[in-house]
């Protein structure tokens, strides 16, 4: 007999495309890997590796937390380095928060479309997970207001959502930071991409702008630098850090020693920001490759919004099709995508797709559209001959 | 308002004990650090780090797999790599292992005393923890097969066991995986001590013994390597992979890349039995200097065992003291031990200490003991005024 959380463990479709979409001959707009050229290598001055091999502290090593609360405090966030917990990136961390806020029942505000792992992580612990709408005019703010009084906490994405790719406004920003201190709410505010932006530079969090509503921001490496590292951070309201360590303790104790003192040498030398200047335009070129490719092949099956920033199209079809047909054939013909529906906690849209552009490169881009549209064609032919 | 989990966090009375212990001018037999210069440093042939920097597999390297399997199968454990995941340390095996079995009120069977860290992290899930003793003379092996059919799993830790320093005897091992069977149960054996063993090699783990129960076994690379590196594996029965697989994936979607290629190059070079060979005569000579020290200053204060294998003297008071004041007084006076009672999950025995005699030098042991046997005289003389 297993726990009753087994029975809520998602079933294998994500894993099983993400799975297929690493075969040689597959064009994947699967996933949200970085690219291959994006991967920053940590370079050893003397060829010799650090000295970490000693049990390490709980919260992170002490120079890697100064460097993540000085990163905060450049964001607009009032922090020191006693609110920083290192984590093994921030699929940990979305464990560790919802081992602090979440029981069985417990409801959980986030948007629709939300980031998937961590509506999975928030199910496994039991949330009953309510949501308001991002769309392409914003988030549904009336909404979200509504539904804060009834809610632990409010999960959010603001910069460049994954899956829908928006960026909330200063206004938004503004106005979801006054609702969450009127109702004395919980902000846990995920911000991997943040870094990812190709027209302009993103707004300061959600996070900074609050003055009641206590608060979880995460950051992450895994975009920026290389995710085989393992590693990103969470900032925290002086009331969760003491709990928030004590359940890392449990989790595993502290994080990895060595990927710690590479990324604290890499934020040390300002090699970060150099990075990431490295990897704009490689991202850039693919997104616009994306976005030439899908005119081309599906001007007229889909519409979708240019994101301005992280790694997705979040492509709405003009006719539904049978979504589960549509990814198997697309495994059979090399181009995995990843089905919308999974993205929503509630009643799901089943009409959109997510595509990623940062993995594959534009020639890839360009072929991939041109396999999903020929299979998008297909299944609307078979529908009408069904209709 | 946190997850009622939060409330069953354990007091930081053991963690403000750890952090003392790292005061320089401290004497540490509380923890379970390894020596320093038994700590294993992986060399980087041509200077280079490895290429992991992309996302990686959740179950672990396939190359580190394999080889993980390969020392299960040459310790008797029917397993392949399938079986394999691999974890960031033994904590993490804990933390899946208590989201794989543990729901509010799960009864859960383990050995008085027990690891203390597990029966925190069970807790923290919301565990019922039994006990049945394991003494001087080994475990109660009736009392564990009374309590089996009202118990989800077992824990144990039946080699060089932490805190006791027992290593159940072949025979013990068998009856206990008959009753196992027997009973239709679940075994969870954590085996992080076996190859510090200073006298004789430890007897096959109990997991390869079982012909019906169902069971998870974790090795630990932090005792015999290094513990910074934050590598531990489980190996487990055929129906528990997936989901632990899964549980994994929510958890930190895998564990770090470098460690797990330095680790499988380690174990490829064969070094690993080579630096145990390097590390077991510190360990043997700090295990001796402890008897000896102990003999000599506490020898009509408590008594003991001499542990055949692990990290720790398991001590038992003749007089009860208030054990409180006393780790007050040494972290005064320069000398951190561990009480003996947190490792009961039940009824405390509170006649108990802990000393760890793997991170301080044969000098300092002996130091040590002088200062514990001065603490614990003026407790006894403090107790007799009172008296």
């Amino acid at each position: 007999m297993l726990a009753r959380r087994i029975d809520r463990l998602t079933s294998s479709l994500v894993r099983d495309i993400l799975a297929a979409a690493t075969r040689p001959d597959m064009i994947s707009f699967a996933g949200g890997l970085p690219a291959e050229e994006a991967l920053y290598q940590p370079s050893l001055p003397d060829g010799k590796l650090p000295d970490i091999w000693q049990y390490g502290q709980t919260e992170g090593e002490p120079r890697l937390r100064e460097l993540v609360a000085a990163h905060g405090r450049s964001l607009g966030l009032d922090c020191t380095a006693a609110q920083v917990l290192i984590v093994n990136g921030s699929q940990q961390g979305i464990d560790l928060v919802s081992k602090l806020l979440i029981d069985e029942g417990t409801p959980v505000l986030a948007e629709a479309p939300a980031y998937l792992a961590a509506l999975q992580a928030f199910r496994l612990f039991g949330a009953d997970i309510r949501g308001f709408t991002v769309g392409d005019n914003g988030p549904d703010i009336e909404a979200l207001q509504q539904q804060l009084a009834q809610t632990r906490f409010t999960y959010l994405t603001p910069t460049f959502q994954n899956p829908s790719g928006y960026c909330y406004s200063d206004a938004e920003r503004d106005a979801v930071a006054a609702s969450l201190d009127a109702a004395d709410g919980i902000l846990f505010e995920d911000d991997p991409y943040r870094d990812l932006a190709y027209d302009a530079p993103a707004p300061q969090p959600i996070t900074g702008r609050l003055r009641r509503a206590r608060w979880v921001y995460q950051g992450s490496f895994s975009k920026t630098l290389a995710p085989g590292l393992r590693l990103g951070y969470l900032i925290v309201h002086p009331d969760f850090i003491t709990p928030l360590t004590r359940l890392k303790q449990a989790a595993d104790l502290h994080s990895n020693r060595l990927s710690q003192a590479l990324v604290a040498d890499c934020l040390e030398r300002n090699e970060l920001a150099a990075h990431v200047a490295s990897v704009l335009p490689i991202y850039r070129e693919r997104r616009d490759a994306m976005h030439v490719a899908l005119s081309q092949h599906l001007g007229e099956l889909a519409s979708w919004q240019v994101p301005v920033g992280g790694l997705f199209f979040w492509v709405k079809l003009r006719q539904p099709v049978d979504m589960r047909a549509l990814l198997a054939a697309g495994l059979d013909a090399g181009i995995a995508v990843m089905p919308g529906d999974a993205f929503f906690a509630g009643t799901p849209d089943v009409s959109y797709l997510r595509l990623n552009f940062s993995h594959a490169d534009p020639a890839a881009i360009l072929t991939g559209a041109e396999r999903l549209a020929a299979l998008l064609h297909e299944a609307n032919r078979l529908a009408a001959l069904v209709a």
